[in-house]
């Protein structure tokens, strides 16, 4: 006797767990979960992902033993609910759904209402005592079934959409109306309806050729096939390859028992959140509507009842009884299934329930999606209430999700109040409100005497600087995520929107015209940074404090205490700092000195240094710069107190000191006194095809060593100047460990000038080190630790060598790089740690190799990316460094890090 | 009883030899070998490198145990010669001079005639019979001996050049000519002489306010001091940073008896090398001087006769005796002598002599220079005559000097004769003649109709290209060693100059103006590219062709059954190809499909593709492109008669392909009969802020895939056209292995095409592959190399992304990065091999470990330079590719490389 193993492809909902999501789905596996937890779901079975699987090896048709397997399964669900499907007396419908692995919203089919046909018509109107109800829902099968079932799985692809089924059923349905001079499809009868279904069937059979199955399995084998058809539809598969989800994966599909909330006034459906996924308020939170449908309360023509008191919008539905109030028996089942699926899943819930006569049924549970206070909030009372402990608190908020707490917002209502006059690109989050300007000059002046301006260019230039912080916040017409405007927005935590091809900004008129609008200059605006919209007039809006959430200050100081890596910030002015160091930063990982030289009449020295023609006159133009940077470093390290800032020295090419244009080139000659001609003969010298390998970084201070040697002199004179100062002297752009040596030595010589002129005053701590930022930086890192104490990683660089990109340039190719999945991620938002990432890893291990107490940070924009800084956490680096305002996001993200290695 | 070691500061030239050049320096340790061979070497000795570095130790003193060495040492020289130092009777003289271990010429200082003073100066009368050689002898000491000793080694810096002692001493004897009415020094009688060193010592006293020793010993003990203090003198620490010379090596003191040529009709001095160093015949080759010093051979001042009747130059010295014609014994004594040197070193060596008083002496012995022709002869005569084996003979030659043998070149001998009109830089080498012509058409034009024109611009862009093909040599005025016209004309071995800023083109009046004269187009010049020489007129040219030299074509059969690299070209038309084979090319490495698409008209059709809005469009001009590359790549395939082709897909960013001026975009508007607005709006599109890492390569044909599928059919068509082909289908600028996947699905997808189309003709073979240029390939070459079938190093772009250095801008400061030693060489020129290399190692070692077999090569322009051909040899590659005029260098480089690792 020899036995042969069965496949099992068929699950109740009483078989299955949530831990079988693989072989079940996500919904297949929940419905069995809430099942197994002894609640009221509908009684139903899941296909698995397997019989997809085998379906499409088939060649599209269900393995034999299926067959079996689903009417074994029905026979309990009839047993379970106590109707039969097919069963003219006492008939059952079913719905039946697909569920993936991972929720595809829409990507794939549904069929509802299975079982209805001429023989149970009856039935069903004699158990719901609504013929109106059944026909309505018999009028629902018959055109999801022919569009989906039908036409869709069946391949037939007719020639234009109005000659698909589904609009031609739908012109039937007008066309009654419009005789009957009717408005809505609620004023369809039962008799309307009953005709109308007849006339679908007839205009069936003209279209496609065949008839409407009049046969309950006939209609479920139908609609199975197709669900997993739909698995290989053109939506599904564009969604899957935009989310990266296998197609081996496939679908399941879930066969349940139809349960109605639209039987009348005992009758309802809701939506629920466990708790409030706006605040984190530990309330329950959801709303219901009586006498409906799901597709009633998603579709909005009613306003629904709030579930409870709390809940109960002033003006919008408190007048409307809550399900606490309407139905208090079944409100109190729905609270302690609430408590039960918490309990269960430690974590908030978004459910979905239906009642029908009085009978309270749950549809669904899965995750509450929840934004950034609530996912702070529930994480610290959930910890608080026992239910989770630290690890999984930590791990319950995105950090990317803090930004939210730390910038002001436009007030969420308002904006839905109001129509957006054009939309950008989001590149600084948050808020702003302000009036109009156009010059960064006129910014700067409004700015001071406290007026609240937004700054709007076609797009910036390092000369904008001033204006830009002045600015509530920055809106251009060009440039991408990676344009001027958006990294120093970033840098400061501005509302920031770019690219906002829409506006018409005309300088010489002073308006700026969108939306067929056109707004003048001192006219108000209003800017959601975070999406990157722009709306005409005056917002409010709400200021951010995360320091006064005592939610968020918990979450710090577990994510504090878990963490190992340092962070610091990306800070060039002392008040960045200062906000960086409120924000938790441990130091600055990266101060660009190149900006203190655009501020005020300082570009006046810099470019007497740049016009010079021999040393002696670039020696007198630093001369005059010495003071104003070495006041800057020591604001700067008063700020830090005591915490070490890593200081940069010049590293962009010369010509961004320079006006690119002739007017300004003119303007230039006027303000020094010389002749136009010497100014572009200068700037004509200084281009350079590819200036991002150009004449930039030490190679400047190589060529102009004087420069090295001025900056020295003012960051060491200023650690002299301020008690604790601690000072690391950063070399920019290094490839060859004589680089490094060569400006070390001019360090090192004026260190040992200054200790001569201090005449034995203690000196301060300061310490020597380079970017790794170039790749034979990081593929030679061991030759270069001999002569740093400290590396960098510029993994922006990094990644424009590393991988061949110009950020300036890739927009023309990297968006379709992400798009066909090239690249996972865009490299310059999150490290490419393939690639990059092992230039990073062969430096840490070579760098440290030669100096085993070498300290490893990392300053690039990857330095505030979660998933980069988790990268970085595992390959060892000592510290992230990152804008101010990310520095709360970085310390999230690195207490997760040292979670996911524990 | 204790011992102790004595340190040995001198040896004399009977106890060294040629190995301990370290410790004697090349001059003693060869002065050594001579005596040890038994050739009449004027007795000396040599005080160590050691006792340099203790000088300088020990505070610029000598060890006290030297004084006594030197006494002993001074004994046996004495005992040797016969004549004692210090002797008023029988007089000794000796030279004292530098020696390191690598030749400085003239960095370091000298002092003859050590051991005049007043009371040898009768004796030496006596000795040599003529009183006015003596005081002559004694003025030449006092003015060294003031100069060096007195004055520059005993630290003293004169305000200025004038102050010295040694112009002030000159001025006397220039005053004593003046008074006595001399033009000539030689007019100077005895007792002027005498008169003049009275008057020099008194000078002395006055200038220095010391005493001209008048003692032998303290003579010696300062000229000994002197020549070590030199070693750190400014010259030679100079010359040292340049050849990188150590520091510490210190220089030995050469210490020897003076022998005099000038002592009357009997005596002579003469240089000669062992064979002709110009051609490298095995006679002997020299010339000589009767009654003369060394010094009056190199003046110039007197023809010097031939050493023999084969080297007598008609019309020159043909009339003066020769050495074998007027002192026969003596010749053939210096035949044996440079039988025994030739013997000995088993190297063609350069040597000096003296004659004094009919006794031979020699003076140095060295390894000879010769020229490419030479090195090549005498390599191979050597090897025939057993004197040395095939590695010998194989290392014998430079590869560079092969260049020598390939180009055409300027007679040297007209050359000289020539004043030249201006210089550049020497961009591609040997010699061409022909006329002016400025315009690129024109060029094209009269090359036709077969006559010579030199193509000269003020700078050239692909759209000259046919023009320069034309040419024999071009000639601008503006760009670098890797301008475009510098990189085309290397790739052809072509004559070419560039920069050349001494030239003012005017394109309106069709002139040329450089060094006061105005050449008009049409007037004829003449170029020597290797030294990068203007000439005006039409100068003899020697064409070369070195298979017909049988000493050539021996050495390469040499090289190639040595080396284990593979060699191909670099070569986009057929006619290189053709060139490239001839020079033993085994296949094509690098064939750059865009070249193709500059020539005549279809930069139109290129033009369209560009310009097209959408899919179609480009389709349409692509169609127009595809059978005139399928054409070029069937001849290529003839061409190559089975060799193996690298066909790389298009490269350059698309603004490569169209006019950046108004003027051309106008012509190209007209020409296209479109809007010049829409060209000025597509130019300004595909504009880039570092075109170098923008939207090039590969990047281009996944955004256009129907470039690559276009370019995919026209390589596999012509395959299938030539019996045989191969052909190696390259993607460029591959970072990501799933950009390789990208394209080569289009590729294998159109080989399927057309594999269908063909009906089962049997396909070609075609193979797969990419470049690695980008440092993510290197470091992700597993991932690549599971889509590769061979890797080819693009180590041009691997130097610019790996290095950061981009090749338009890197002369702002790369040679300046040479000079201070960062980079030894410059590493475009000759590969990083710490650096880039590093990244080629990594990428040849993950790329073999993910598969054996695949193919390695390199085709950047480093694959013809001979050391980056050994680093290429050492980590495993198979092949380099390299333009076809370095193929035969290649060869002999591979070869050599071959033999340094055995």
């Amino acid at each position: 006797m020899s036995t042969t193993a069965i496949t099992k492809w068929v699950y109740t909902f009483s078989e299955g767990n949530a831990r079988m999501v693989n072989l079940l789905g996500g919904k297949g596996a929940n419905l069995a979960e809430m099942s197994g937890l002894g609640l009221p779901v509908p009684p139903g079975f899941t296909i698995t992902t397997e019989a997809n699987t085998a379906y499409f090896e088939n060649g599209g048709r269900l393995p034999d033993d299926v067959a079996e397997q689903v009417r074994e399964a029905m026979k309990s669900v009839e047993k379970n609910i106590g109707r039969n499907f097919g069963d003219p007396d006492n008939p059952l419908l079913i719905s039946v759904r697909s569920g993936a692995r991972k929720s595809m919203p829409g990507m794939m089919e549904t069929v509802l209402n299975v079982g209805l046909y001429t023989s149970t018509i009856p039935g069903m109107i004699k158990q719901s005592g609504d013929e109106r109800f059944v026909y309505d829902s018999y009028r629902r099968l018959i055109t999801m079934y022919s569009d989906v079932v039908m036409e869709k799985a069946a391949g037939i692809t007719p020639k234009d959409e109005e000659m698909a089924v589904r609009p031609q059923l739908e012109k039937l349905m007008d066309a009654m109306k419009k005789e009957r001079g009717y408005k809505l499809d609620t004023d369809l009868t039962a008799e309307d309806l009953k005709s109308l279904c007849e006339g679908y069937r007839a205009k069936i059979r003209e279209v496609l050729g065949k008839e409407f199955p009049d046969d309950p399995w006939e209609q479920l084998w139908g609609a199975i096939g197709a669900v997993f058809q739909s698995w290989r539809g053109k939506r599904a598969i564009a969604y899957r390859q935009l989310e990266g989800i296998p197609g081996e994966w496939g679908t399941a599909v879930n066969v349940q028992a139809m349960v109605f909330g639209n039987l009348g006034e005992d009758s309802a459906t809701g939506v629920a959140f466990t708790r409030d996924p706006a605040t984190g308020d530990p309330h329950f939170y959801g709303e219901w509507l009586v006498n409906a449908q799901g597709e009633d309360v998603v579709a909005g023509t009613r306003t629904p009842n709030a579930l409870n008191n709390y809940c109960k919008q002033p003006g919008q539905n408190d007048m409307l009884p809550s399900l606490e109030e309407a139905m208090p028996e079944i409100y109190k089942q729905l609270v302690d299934i609430r408590n039960k699926l918490e309990a269960h899943y430690k974590n908030m819930q978004d459910i979905e329930f239906t009642i029908g006569h009085h009978r309270l049924w749950m549809l669904q549970t899965r995750e509450g999606k929840r934004n950034g206070m609530a996912a702070v909030r529930m994480a610290m009372d959930m910890l608080d209430e026992g239910m989770i402990d630290e690890k999984t608190a930590l791990e319950r908020v995105n950090p990317d999700q803090l930004d939210e707490l730390l910038h002001p917002m436009l007030d969420p209502m308002a904006e839905r109040r109001t129509t957006k006059l054009a939309k950008g690109l989001a590149a600084g989050p948050g808020g702003a409100v302000g009036k109009i300007v156009l010059n960064s000059k006129r910014a700067q002046e409004l700015g001071k005497k406290g007026e609240k301006v937004i700054l709007v260019r076609i797009e910036t230039s390092p000369e904008d600087v001033d204006g830009m912080h002045a600015a509530e916040g920055i809106l251009t017409a060009r440039g991408g995520m990676t344009s001027h405007a958006a990294l120093v927005a970033r840098g400061w935590g501005k509302c920031c929107i770019v690219g906002c091809g829409e506006l018409d900004i005309d300088y010489r008129d002073r308006t700026v015209k969108a939306a067929g609008k056109t707004l003048k200059e001192g006219d108000w605006i209003s800017l959601n940074g975070t999406k990157g919209i722009v709306y005409e007039g005056q917002l409010p809006v709400a200021a951010a404090d995360p320091s006064i959430n005592k939610w968020y200050t918990k979450l710090m100081v577990i994510a504090d205490r878990t963490r190992r890596l340092g962070i610091r910030t990306n800070a060039d002015r002392p008040e960045d700092a200062a906000v960086a160091v409120k924000f938790g930063a441990e130091g600055i990982g990266l101060c660009r000195t190149e900006h203190m030289f655009f501020e005020g009449d300082r570009i006046v020295s810099m470019r007497k240094m740049i016009l010079a023609d021999d040393e002696e006159g670039r020696k007198k133009a630093l001369e005059e710069l010495l003071p104003l940077q070495r006041s800057d470093f020591i604001e700067i390290f008063k700020v830090l107190e005591g915490r070490p800032a890593t200081i940069r020295f010049l590293d962009p090419p010369l010509h961004e000191f320079v006006p690119q244009d002739e007017a300004g080139q003119q303007e230039m000659a006027e303000a020094m006194g010389v002749d136009p001609e010497r100014i572009r003969e200068k700037v004509n010298s200084l281009h350079e095809s590819n200036p991002m390998l150009g004449h930039r970084g030490c190679r400047l201070g190589i060529t102009y060593p004087e420069i090295t040697a001025m900056q020295a002199r003012a960051v060491i004179e200023a650690a002299y100047a301020v008690e604790g100062a601690k000072a690391e002297i950063m070399i920019p752009l290094v490839g060859h460990v004589k680089e490094l040596a060569n400006q070390k030595r001019i360090v090192l010589d004026v260190f040992e000038q200054i200790k001569a002129e201090k005449n034995g005053q203690p000196a301060p701590d300061i310490k020597i080190g380079t970017m790794i930022e170039v790749p034979r930086g990081a593929i030679t890192a061991d030759e270069i630790a001999s002569e740093a104490e400290f590396f960098s990683f510029g993994t922006n660089d990094l990644t424009q060598m590393g991988c061949g990109f110009s950020r300036d340039d890739a927009g023309k190719f990297l968006s379709e790089y992400v798009t066909l999945g090239i690249y996972e991620k865009d490299p310059f938002q999150t490290l490419d740690s393939t690639g990059v990432g092992e230039l990073v890893r062969i430096a840490v291990e070579k760098g440290r190799k030669a100096r085993p107490d070498l300290k490893l940070g990392i300053c690039g924009e990857h330095g505030g990316d979660p998933k980069s800084i988790d990268f970085f956490h595992h390959v060892g680096l000592d510290y992230v460094s990152c804008s101010p305002f990310r520095v709360p996001i970085a310390r999230l993200a690195a207490a997760q890090a040292a979670l996911s290695s524990q």
